[in-house]
Formats: C-alpha cells, structure tokens, sequence
C-alpha cells in the first residue's frame, strides 16, 4: 500500500464483508464496523479484527475515507445520522447518485464494484472492475490508488453512466441467475438433477471471452424454428414461464430479424 | 478405443463439426461425411480426412453408425431419403423423440451433448453431459462405450425427459446468452465497453457450482427494491426490454415471496 489509508465500514452486508476482507489484505487498516444489527458488525469486525458500532454516534471520527456499504434504502437516512467531518465519504452502489452526500459532507464520492457477492463465497477483486466517481481531483486520486491496490480494473464513470451499468448487471447477473434457476426448476421436476446444466452454464459464460453475445446466439429462436418453439411452449405449465419463454424468445428474434 | 467404431456423419453444422473431430480424436474412424452444401461437406471432411458426398445415394453402406447432427426441422425428411440397412441409426436433438426413425430402421437412438456448439470454438468434450437413449441394451452398450470415451458424464433419459432437458437448455444457455446482449447494448449505447461485464458474467456462472441459483440469487429483484426497480425501468426505453424487466423481475420477485 502506498497509502496508509484509515477506514470505518458503515455495513456488514455480503459487499461490505468483501470488500473490507480485500481491503485489510492489501494493507488498508479498517477502524471500525457500524452495523444496526449487533451480530453482524460484530462478525465482521472479529474477522477484521477490528471494533465495532452499533451507535451512530460513537462511529470513530478519525478515518481518513468512510464506506457506505448498505442497501439503496438504508443509505440516505444512514449518511443524514452520521455527524459530518472532513474525511472523504463513498458509498458502494450502482444506482445512487453520488449527489446523495451533497449538503451533508463536502469530500464524497463512490466506490462501485461491478461484481456479485455473496458472504460465503470469496471472490478475486484481481478482476472486479471499479467504478469510481469524485469531486475533486484530489479525492479522485485516493480512490484510484485505493481500487488500483485491489484490482486491475478501474474506470471513472458519471453516476448517470453507473445506473446503467447497474441496470446492465442485473440482465447478466440477477435474470442471468433466475434463468439458471428456472433451468434447473425444468429438469429436477422430471427427476433429472440440475447439476447437469452446470458445463452448458459455464460454457455460455466462456464464450462470450471469444466472440460478442450476438455471434456466439444459438438456439430455436434464432433460428426462428418455430416447430421448435411451439413444443417447447407446451411443456411449459406455468403461465409465467410461458409468457417469459416467448418474450425471449420474440426479442432474440426481432434481434436477428434485421439482418 | 475399445470399438473401433465406423462412423457416418449426416450433417457438417456446429455440433457435426466439433462432434466428429472429437469422436476422431478419441480413435473412432469416421467414414465419410454428407451434407446438402457441398462446400461445408468439404470442409469438414477434409478436418477429418475423410471422405464426403452430397448425393445420399452415394452414403457408404458399410458405417456401424450413422450420426444425424441436422436441425429438427430436416431431420425427418434426411432419414426418410436415405436408404435403411442394418446399422445403428442416431440422432443428436434434444426435442426429437427417438422414434423419429420407426419404422424406417430397426436399430436406432439418440446422442445428444447437452451444450452449446459454434464451429469457431473447440469445447472440451470430457465435461460435456452426453443423453442417450437406444432401443435394445446391445445398442445402448454401443453408445454407452462410444460417449465414455468422450465424456466423465453419460445418462440415460427417456425421449420425455430429453424434452424436458433441452427446454431447460434454452433457459440456461440461449436464453442467458441473450441476456448478455441486451445488458452488453445497455451500457455500450452510454459509451461504456461491454468487455467490463465479463467477471460478472463468469462470476454469476461459477457462484452455481457453490450454491444453488436459489441461494446465489442477488439484486433488486429479490430485496424487492421498488424503488431501484423503478428507477431502472425508467432507463430503458425500448417498451420491450421494460416488459422483459418486468416480468424477470416479477418472476424472481414470486419465487422469493413463498418463504
């Protein structure tokens, strides 16, 4: 670390765990955990070993960067009942402008990595992109030396540009995730384990390293094999799973009908 | 090679093309090769060094085995053209009932590789879940044998069941892969490389080989966070997109509400 940077998490979600764990292990020294919830900011704070907070009020106001790792709808009324000061304050998520801290503190910013995190699984922040934004050149260059000692990836990007990074993350993580889990819903009813999807699932991700989403589309809607896509329709009881077979079905056509 | 297997190929498509340079590769002695487009024939049998033809007049007679890797829609009008002998018949569709070849032949079945093929990228066969499905054990034994020799993973499942499996392809591959399109056009249409969306796509992959979809699910959708689902509707303007949000977000939204 070239920077001896001084943190304090507000949050002990699955990013906060993360991301903390990453930072502590290049270098970063972590102050603190707030948490609400006692269990959780004490969990992480052991693994941190560091203290932790269940009072907004004795949050340690010696941190050189302060990190708001909370869900959307926790995060205003978090940062209103944290006193200011003059450290320089992010938080974590994709849809918030970073004007939320404006009025409240004057240093902020956002640390955004584009990556899904669960508390049990550790991930490689090698290879997580960091979306960053600040106010100042100043701040800016924290940040950027901060994510740069975590991975290899790091972009300055507007916050209207970052919602739709976001709003691009939940088609190719959260529906992605629900599809796999529909798949899998399809076989394990005929007795079939799911686990057998697991190469398919893998290669569909590896291939898009090779080739665009566009070149590497195979399947009955592209091919726009309609006997196909009717007998696959009628094993489909679900109505919801109907309807989603055939809105996807219809938009990876129209996709390829302009050709 | 335990059998030293003579094979023909009726097709030169994705899946004919990496089927037989990996049957090949694992000692099977592939005959000749058929295709309608004499320049695709071509092609692939000169990978194999084999023969080819156009003329299913001309399909030699003396193969154990004839591999029809056809779409669906040709399948039946290829078998019908052709014409039977005593040798065991497959095919390697996941919604084509075996029985397609009743009547025609008297040995026939299936062997379907339950993954995504391009003819631009080699796949790895040894992890690729090969679905069989023959009409006496002896024949069976034969296809169990030869997709050994390729694959750590051979099942037998009913025409039914392959149904089933292939439907749930859809979801988990082409479906997916459609995903990452739109996601990829969301943010390349605010200036941003859809490259950036790679780890998340691998990540969301691998995360089900540790969890089920079910615990791996993440996002507005399951936090049911209206406001961030509203606010993301709001960005996309395309009325088609919106209504797949909508309905993928409903439907992860109902799997979650159960518990």
């Amino acid at each position: 670390m070239k920077t001896q940077l001084k943190v304090v998490f507000i949050g002990s979600g699955n990013l906060a765990t993360q991301l903390s764990l990453a930072m502590k292990k290049a270098g970063v020294q972590i102050l603190q955990v707030y948490s609400r919830t006692e269990a959780h900011a004490a969990e992480l704070a052991i693994r941190l070993q560091c203290s932790w907070t269940t009072s907004t009020e004795k949050i340690r106001k010696d941190a050189d960067l302060y990190i708001f790792a909370l869900k959307d709808s926790a995060l205003e009324e978090a940062i209103r009942t944290i006193q200011p000061n003059n450290a320089l304050w992010v938080h974590t998520a994709g849809s918030v402008p970073m004007d939320i801290f404006k009025g409240h503190v004057d240093r902020y910013g956002v640390l955004y990595p584009l990556q899904t995190f669960s508390k049990k699984r550790d991930v490689d922040f090698e290879h997580i992109p960091f979306i960053l934004e600040a106010t100042s050149k100043a701040d800016e260059d924290i940040l950027y030396y901060l994510a740069s000692d975590l991975s290899r990836t790091v972009r300055f990007y507007s916050s209207e540009q970052r919602r739709y990074l976001h709003l691009s993350a939940v088609f190719a993580c959260n529906f992605t995730n629900h599809l796999y889990d529909l798949a899998g819903q399809i076989i394990t009813e005929q007795g079939i384990p799911q686990d057998l999807l697991l190469p398919l699932i893998e290669e569909t991700a590896a291939k898009v390293r090779d080739m665009t989403p566009r070149e590497a589309q195979t399947g009955p809607a592209v091919r726009y094999d309609q006997e196909v896509i009717r007998r696959q329709l009628e094993l489909l009881d679900d109505p919801e799973r109907k309807e989603l077979y055939k809105r996807l079905s219809d938009s990876i056509h129209k996709e390829f009908s302009h050709e």
